[in-house]
């Protein structure tokens, strides 16, 4: 096993009701940024429950983060929370208000460029403290460090990660999303067995409880993906999703583990150039690069072909290729399509345009062992195109 | 799935040579008392190792937190710490330096007689903060909010519990415990697995991810026990049980779901009457408690049957017991008794001094739900007498 650290201070406040708890972890007298992104958490009553908890506080909201969430918003929510002297930052949301209110608590009180701090690695000494109310299970952002934020006029699509910007705590009521859309929902459950993926689909490294904590979560997701898109308002399942899709990236199963992420790394790029769903980048991503890689990853596709499908019989290749076409399936059964062909407007020279960004920004290694250059990149890309 | 929350600040810092990390985890100028048990940590290095990493900073030394610690001692500690205006505590040890060192820390501030926050659930308004090196993988409590403490003139063994004493980090270097007696570590194994247990083997609560995660660590405890006894010096599989040991008792798998606790309760009247191991008053108990209340745990014993032993022919009754049987076995492998019955000294009457014992405690209703009665320890622990 990988030394390693292993710190999440985030509080998880879970099941029905837990809005309300709010009210005694806010501190007391701190003025409050609420910031939000569209109108569906009036519909859902995520705001009114959260106004009611926060009877007493100084309440200043931000709203119109968007999916993908851009630089240029964030900017106002800096400047509206300077202005108004905030003290602590609530975001009501999905991973985009989440990862947008990173940005903005680290932002507020840097000196100089905050994109500096996303393109240039530039060191952050302090944030804003925030919390978080989830409303769509996917990213784990409500109890972690990392933040994805975009910038249209340079066409980025680039994380940046701090211990500064945990949430102290997180309210997961599984209710308040009973009302998502189909498609989120099934972009969650994908989301969230690919983050798991990206830390597991490795080569051994003699870490048994990682690896059997994720195989956990995949088999959980596998099960009560298709149950929970099928039945919404079931709680029992939405709420395994939910708690799965937050221990698929809090930094556990990825602790004291080789990790791997180009499947990320590619999918910002398609979601930068075509506006493609986070998730549905990484379904039309993740099982070609696991052919792809098959050598590379050979020991751990078996592993994963035996104890997350069960699959037992047939030479080495002819279980990899089965675990591969089963993980389709399921993405395909969610309603991801799997091959970027069925998306509109993908010219040929996609692949290789793709591998040219990633290479630009200094990715010209990915993987687990950088072994996922751009001549990797290219036939990822175009088995996806062609299949 | 039950409403939970859940908050683990301790920071893990795990590895081959972490205790050097302890330089930048213990506050600048801060006087800190470093707290122990016996000689061992001179021998391992440990000792050497810490003192280093506290360069420049005040040590003041307490040693000699036994087994099973003790109030009287820990009360010495306590006087000290006042006298040396002590500001951080450092545990150094296992479990027992672990738990008493909580003690102390929440006892240091305290107005008034600390013994009523153990045996009379006096507020704790405030704890000293304090961070450890576990030299001895067992009990979890380099990460939780639990202790426990025994007072010899009344015959008491308690637990208490807060989140004010949460270690701000846990240092586990797997090399630092290869010289364990192989009595340690195999009570140590053993402990971890009925952790789990006491969090698992109740009644299915729709928790999917938190029972794999539970069924994950008795697997891999199953598995890597006997080689780690057998090969102490084996890092990855001292590093795997050392980090099984933290996440059976950190609060992740015990979140949402119903827990049991009834043999630790039993246990614990064991240890204050025969000063038997912690661990080894668990092997001679939960075997016989799964028995008894086989008909309460049925469909949970049928699951660890099936995914924990792999037990899938059979009436019920006959997987139940196979799976009890096998569990005996492994204790029995790891050097443990499952029958109270191969200790000395223990009298006929024992069973019934102990139920008497636990309710005049205010103990009449064990287990998750409340079903486990004087009646009903008098019944285990006279199989485990008799058989």
């Amino acid at each position: 096993m990988q030394n390693f650290e292993f710190y999440n201070p985030t509080k998880i406040l879970f099941g029905k009701g837990q809005i309300a708890a709010i009210t005694n972890e806010v501190p007391a007298g701190a003025r409050v940024l609420l910031t939000a992104g569209g109108g569906s958490i009036k519909a859902n009553g995520v705001y009114d429950q959260t106004i009611r908890a926060l009877a007493g506080h100084t309440v200043v909201e931000f709203w119109g983060i968007e999916p993908n969430p851009e630089y240029a918003t964030l900017m106002k929510a800096v400047e509206l929370a300077r202005n108004e002297k905030i003290d602590f930052i609530l975001a009501l949301g999905g991973g985009s208000v989440l990862d947008g209110s990173k940005f903005v608590a680290a932002a507020i009180p840097f000196e100089g460029e905050p994109w500096d701090f996303v393109n240039k690695r530039a060191p952050i000494a302090s944030a804003m403290p925030l919390g978080s109310v989830l409303t769509l299970p996917a990213t784990g952002s409500e109890s972690n460090t990392f933040c994805v934020i975009s910038r249209r006029e340079t066409g980025e699509k680039l994380a940046f990660s701090t211990v500064l910007v945990y949430p102290k705590f997180a309210v997961l009521d599984p209710e308040t999303t009973f009302s998502l859309p189909p498609r989120q929902v099934a972009n969650g459950v994908v989301d969230a067995f690919c983050h798991v993926c990206e830390q597991y689909m490795t080569f051994p490294s003699e870490a048994h409880i990682q690896d059997r904590f994720a195989e956990s979560i995949l088999r959980t997701l596998i099960e009560v993906g298709p149950k929970t898109l099928a039945n919404p308002a079931n709680y029992d399942d939405r709420a395994t999703f939910v708690w799965s899709a937050t221990l698929a990236l809090n930094g556990l199963i990825g602790a004291g583990v080789p990790q791997d992420w180009a499947t990320h790394m590619i999918g910002h790029e398609l979601t930068a150039l075509y506006g493609i769903d986070h998730a549905r980048t990484l379904a039309v991503v993740m099982p070609h690069l696991f052919r792809v890689q098959s050598a590379q990853k050979e020991a751990k596709l078996l592993q994963f072909a035996d104890r997350v499908w069960g699959i037992t019989n047939g030479s080495k290749q002819e279980r990899i290729e089965a675990a591969i076409a089963k993980t389709e399936e399921f993405f395909e059964a969610m309603g991801l399509p799997t091959r970027l062909s069925r998306y509109e407007n993908i010219q040929p020279a996609t692949p290789s345009l793709i591998a040219e960004k990633l290479k630009g920004r200094g990715f010209a290694k990915l993987g687990e062992k950088g072994e996922v250059g751009p001549e990797q990149v290219v036939e990822i890309l175009t088995r996806s195109l062609v299949a």
